[in-house]
């Protein structure tokens, strides 16, 4: 999405160690018009995989999930990182190591809002190493809810999660695929 | 707003002791069909308010946030609770107590996203004690920047967070004012 790609190369910044620092946008302030326009750039991408309900996880996700969703006018979930006490005691939780925490993290969903027979569509912020993805993929799994679909803002090719996520034999989309962030640049290409 | 009253009414859940259960359409699933009509709704009541940015605190503020900030056309800052790899050494950092977590909580922003004379319109999902949006005040005038609005989705009046907030001398708006909760049910009234 070239609106995207052009706003990563005007205002992200390649901290090394292949670190996208895209706060002024997404992470920490948020363009809505640009995220509005991504939301509804998912949605014509995944019309055709009749989702009935999309999934993301805590913090930076709910942006771009809520943006999809309001284009889809489907209900989101977003799985929590800590129970609050008004989440039943019976949850689905699994764990995923956390890219920026240096740790493992949980992620909880209830019962409540995941059922069996859902068809679920996954957005998130980045595709990074596909752990938190996959993370999210177990627990509508444990609900008896089926994947169909795969979105992340921007991709980091490099870091294997396309891969990782292959076995889920879903469409994957990514608004912005980084290829290369060496030298302090930013490379965008091809995912496949 | 008769529409997010109806919808508190029909999938809002009285937990007792003043915890209003709306994790099936605000906290954990989001209808996001409503938190846009609800952000169109803030949109409306501060459009003379003349805000430059939205702020707002992870995790819950995050949506109705957002949905505002598209159809003020602003960016939107949610305060961060832990300080990411991204993030610069010095920043504003304020305490404030977690209702849900039952201890104090930090809330973070970035210099690079709250500037000296920034017109800040601060939305959340709850204004119960009004500690938290207390604590965005704070950061928003260690930055230099002026409180011109408050938004919540849901009052709680008996709570007392409006009293506290008076001192700010903004507007503040709920779109779901709740007087009572006595005996399981959900009364709701005029904030004044």
């Amino acid at each position: 999405m070239k609106e995207l790609k052009e706003r990563i190369l005007r205002d992200g910044k390649n901290l090394g160690g292949g670190i996208l620092k895209v706060d002024s946008f997404v992470n920490h302030q948020v363009d809505p018009l640009l995220m509005d326009a991504c939301g509804r750039e998912f949605a014509r991408r995944f019309a055709g995989v009749r989702a009935t309900k999309v999934l993301t996880a805590e913090i930076s996700g709910i942006a771009p999930a809520v943006t999809t969703a309001i284009h889809l006018g489907l209900p989101v979930v977003y799985a929590r990182k800590t129970k609050p006490i008004t989440m039943p005691d019976q949850v689905y939780l699994t764990l995923a190591p956390s890219h920026t925490k240096g740790r493992m993290v949980e992620l909880i969903v209830s019962p409540e809002y995941l059922a069996n027979g859902e068809r679920v569509l996954i957005i998130d912020d980045f595709l990074a190493s596909g752990q938190t993805i996959l993370g999210l993929a177990r627990l509508a799994e444990a609900a008896g809810s089926k994947i169909v679909g795969i979105g992340a803002l921007i991709e980091k090719i490099f870091e294997g999660g396309r891969a990782a996520l292959q076995p889920l034999n879903v469409p994957i989309e990514s608004l912005a695929c980084i290829t290369a962030m060496d030298d302090g640049k930013i490379t965008f290409g091809d995912p496949s």
